[in-house]
């Protein structure tokens, strides 16, 4: 039987379990990406894995997200990312260069490898052929520091394309349509696998804004077979010699199959607040609209941003209406500012802003209260512009610059016929890029210019701590004792006075459990080690792994509960945190202060597959409790968490490749 | 006797007073400004006037300072002072339009007029001959009001300029040697007028850098003459026919005269904390610098930009550099696209931003911590920046740029050596303005050009209450009984929980003495009406007029206290407060909760010039207390406030020429 274009890289860097759907692999990682918000805690991770350079075959550390510098944290953190990227082998992407998929994408990404990063969008490259993933920042510590990434073997389905994109409809009517048929779950547990002769009439840019929003259908990863385009594309960049020719087999066989015929497209858009509450664009024209954002890792290529500068050009933004247009990276401004195009839209009246997330991720440029804001971003979820009760629409850069001309959203098709001569700006590829990475671009330092060679924390960055490995004995008080449903936004919450502080475990961790007993985190300390005692469901909500490490930095060893969320029991794994289950008499009895004693020799047991654990409380009173873990994550958990597993086969000097996982 | 330009000016505006230095004159205005972190209070005042439109030639509202956007409140104040502009008939300036200094030079600022705005930088254009100062919210709203401004007149003193620049020394080096010279105090009092042989070297931007930072002298306002280049340059802007000519009598008579030799120059750098730590370059020359900034209302012209653009052209800013250009305007912005200059600076690794203030009032691009920043700007006060201990130099763009390249700082002459092929680029003026305003500039909005016919108040703008005329009676309870030494910090304090209610009177006013008891808005509330009681020097410290204001809205109808604070106390007759003086014994006596009358028939008695009152304490006792305010604070006072006085004014028709005044 043929294999899919994704079977056939996943099969390529398979270094553990089989191809089958729902079951676990582990894959090898050619390349990690990892940007300004989460790449603090990546870096920190790697410190703690105590090794001299990255093992991937490349690492690149991008900023993006906090590039207004508003808070001298921000400032650090780049300089922080900086230091670590030089002293550890990474490229860095300074500030002001670009979102980091844009930026990875020119430079970087390749046909027929791995990307790990930790970013949600990261599946953007998927457009030209990479394979690429997002995932926590652990993932990418673990996998920079040679380990495997492990994941649910996705289905694979295939999104057939039929026909050519009709006048005024785009690459971004695409992704709507399918999130309007599949919806934000419907991509979930799964590689969307583009095929079909409509490929071929989609460009590179186009392929990668639909990859790119593949992250809001909830899948693993969208992929496009290579041709003449990806080719032509990369040599724009000097870097034809990365082409890979890669297909499908001819007889593949799919989960499924999706057709979507191209000329049958519209111009559509997202109605606030979920990217998949997509209609036609005229089915809510006429709403009055104050603001309109073009860029984003979505729409931010240079190849995005021409339509909205040749419709703008001789036109002016309407006085009800405040367009900015902040490219996804320097080498689009740099572009657009070349050939004349900035000075184009400047004049028309559009704030040109630097290349930036910013106002996707809310900040910057927040709408004003009960207002309407157009946008070619990837997501409008209620809050995220960084307003409550927000109207934020999704749609292409044609349908945005008609709706700022207009002062109100319209069908481009609809202006073009009131105005005239105002004609579709069509998709044209540039025609002078300035030379990718290595023609002179000044914005990414390679490991060989560094100017680092050891870290540079401010204030506010501290390090990650690795635990011991497990020893026989775990044995503590309990520190704490909690009812049912315990959220991980109880564990550490992720209100803005806390959140700024994500670069320092030991400054974060006095907020840990707070919320339920703001003298947890002395208690903690002071008793050197402990156990958590909770009712059903512990750990529910997020999947931040700041729920695990904060405990781990306090001491706790063991979380003994009646059931676990399914997320924080891997980052209790993860961290090397020994999660038990207790009956609801065991959990009854035991009281907050109580000294309670895992009897068995624990390293052992768990190491043996031991399933039963006896718990000895107050030298009084013993019950049984349970340890429901796979192979995997018993050794992690034996190894004192991924870190410490990761760093210990490095030293082993089983090196980038897991053979033995 | 002949007269200096200053006085001619002044002389054609005056309204009343005689222009004898430290005697207060009372001015009509010709043009205001406000923006957009002082504005909405200047409107939001306007408001309560309840006049249809601005009194004045021309009124123009710019925003500047908050163009991040960073809240929704900054996105909603645009959009209140967008329609406040639209409703009243002033121009409005959009956000990322550029900074008011900028824009107002470009398109209207004109020889001969008064100016009047609410930003510390107003003097700006000067350098084209215009009379500009910057005072606060009220004096602005009152100007557009139709009311004139008061201001004690200044000394005038001739600063001589001889010679010419030198190769790398310009106009930020001749003001920083008046820094050097004079101090941060040297211009208090005064207005600095620019003449000899000197001058006409000099072009219309290099004027305005001066006159600019005149501010940071202390100086009531700086000016130059008008000559060829003042025409030449507002011909650039189609507007030659504003050209007046203007020059002082030759036989004028200065209060002082200072020389300084342009040709004895060289580049000059302010060190940390303070804009008269000048040094030579050479002096500090060696320190690594992290951050550059080139902009800001000193240096954000098109013409102080090209020169960092010639050096950077080819050449790269150094790794351990961030280099960051924020335009003045749009406009400089819009130039240097066109000509390609945006894209040679992006080449060379400049993150290039949207016209704005930004960094230099601390909102982003703070700089990280235990850095050096270097900038064009005009202030290096501690902590402006956004970061305590911070370490900003301030100087030349050609300083800047030179350093950047380095990575350190440096004398341009000296890299010049060092790498054999640095020209200096000389000051050259554009070649091709896209046309100021009135051509094609989309992003001022004309009076005539409005969409808004009423105010848009989100929901963290409120209005602002005017009192009622003085009555006879004036008594209630002592709501409070204070120490000596009551700041305006105790008053209203100023920490960026609070700061973001400034323009919403009603929320703000909860704030009301609060860090002394913090039952205090409640109480005055319920009160209706109430009197303060202070020891010494009430009111010391900033000259914020909230402090005057929400005791006002929350129902105080005088203050008792030892002695006031000279700015307070004017701010008390401002907005309608008696402010009574007492003694000791008096002091002593009254406790929190007496009831306080003031005997007197006390809107006669203010008008009349009375300066003893009688005050009653609980009906048992009585108290002599004393009123010392001259007869125009006297007027105000039984008007109840400057606004309410030129509401006054403007229903009795005295209109804009306040001659009776």
């Amino acid at each position: 039987m043929g294999q899919t274009l994704t079977e056939k890289i996943l099969d390529d860097h398979l270094v553990e379990g089989d191809l089958q759907p729902g079951e676990e692999i582990g894959i090898e990682i050619d390349q990690t990406l990892s940007q300004d918000t989460t790449g603090t805690m990546v870096w920190l991770q790697f410190e703690a894995l105590e090794m001299d350079e990255v093992q991937t075959e490349l690492a690149a550390q991008y900023c993006d997200h906090q590039t207004y510098q508003f808070d001298f944290k921000n400032t650090d953190d780049h300089r922080f990312l900086r230091s670590a990227a030089g002293t550890y082998g990474a490229y860095f992407s300074r500030p002001g260069n670009g979102i980091c998929h844009n930026v990875h994408k020119e430079n970087f990404a390749a046909p027929g490898k791995t990307l790990l990063g930790s970013d949600s969008h990261t599946p953007t490259p998927g457009g030209l052929g990479q394979l690429a993933i997002g995932a926590g920042g652990i993932d990418i510590a673990v996998a920079m520091g040679g380990g495997a990434y492990y994941v649910e073997m996705p289905e694979v389905v295939n999104v057939r394309l039929e026909g050519e994109l009709p006048e005024w409809a785009t690459a971004k009517d695409v992704i709507l349509e399918l999130l309007r048929r599949l919806s934000v779950k419907g991509g979930v547990g799964k590689v969307l696998e583009y095929t079909g002769p409509g490929v071929e009439s989609l460009s590179v840019p186009e392929r990668t804004t639909i990859t790119n929003m593949g992250t809001e259908l909830g899948a693993t990863s969208s992929i496009f077979p290579t041709d003449d385009r990806t080719e032509d594309w990369l040599a724009r960049f000097d870097r034809e010699d990365e082409f890979v020719d890669l297909q499908a087999d001819a007889d593949a066989e799919y989960a499924d199959e999706i057709v979507v015929d191209l000329s049958d497209l519209e111009p559509l858009i997202a109605e606030p607040s979920m990217p998949d509450n997509v209609v036609p664009v005229r089915e809510v024209a006429g709403q009055e609209v104050e603001q309109v954002m073009v860029g984003s890792c979505t729409n931010g290529a240079y190849e995005d941003v021409l339509p909205a500068a040749k419709m703008l050009e001789g036109r002016e933004v309407s006085k009800h209406t405040e367009m900015i247009v902040a490219p996804g990276s320097k080498q689009a401004s740099e572009m657009l500012a070349r050939e004349g195009w900035t000075a184009e839209m400047m004049a028309a009246g559009v704030n040109f802003s630097e290349a930036t997330c910013g106002a996707c991720i809310g900040i910057g440029h927040v709408p004003a209260s009960d207002s309407v804001s157009l946008r070619t971003f990837n997501r409008n979820f209620e809050g995220r512009s960084g307003i409550e009760d927000d109207s934020v629409y999704l749609c292409s850069p044609e349908v945005a610059t008609a709706s700022a001309i207009a002062g109100e959203i319209v069908d481009p098709r609809d202006l073009s016929d009131d105005l005239g001569d105002l004609e579709a700006p069509g998709f044209e590829m540039g025609t002078s890029y300035s030379g990718g990475y290595g023609a002179g671009d000044t914005d990414i330092i390679t490991p060989e210019e560094s100017i680092d060679d050891d870290l540079i924390k401010g204030p506010n960055i501290s390090s990650v701590p690795v635990k011991d490995p497990l020893g026989a004995d775990v044995r503590g008080e309990t520190l704490l004792k909690m009812q049912d449903n315990i959220t991980t936004d109880h564990i550490i919450p992720a209100t803005s006075d806390i959140l700024k502080f994500r670069s320092n475990i030991e400054r974060l961790s006095e907020f840990t459990l707070s919320r339920i007993d703001d003298t947890f985190a002395e208690r903690a300390k002071a008793a050197d080690s402990g156990v958590l005692v909770a009712g059903e469901n512990y750990g529910q909500g997020s999947s931040r792994e700041h729920a695990a490490m904060c405990p781990m930095f306090l001491g706790v060893e063991s979380v003994l509960a009646q059931s676990f969320a399914r997320i924080h029991k891997a980052n209790l794994f993860n961290f090397g945190i020994l999660p038990l289950n207790i009956d609801e008499e065991t959990y009854a009895r035991i009281e907050q202060g109580d000294d309670v004693e895992v009897v068995d020799d624990v390293a052992a047991a768990v190491a043996d597959g031991q399933e039963e654990f006896t718990v000895r409380v107050n030298d009084d009173w013993e019950a049984t409790a349970t340890l429901d873990a796979s192979e995997r994550e018993r050794r992690t958990l034996a190894a004192g968490g991924k870190l410490s597993l990761t760093k210990q086969r490095h030293s082993e000097g089983s090196g980038a490749a897991p053979a033995d996982d």
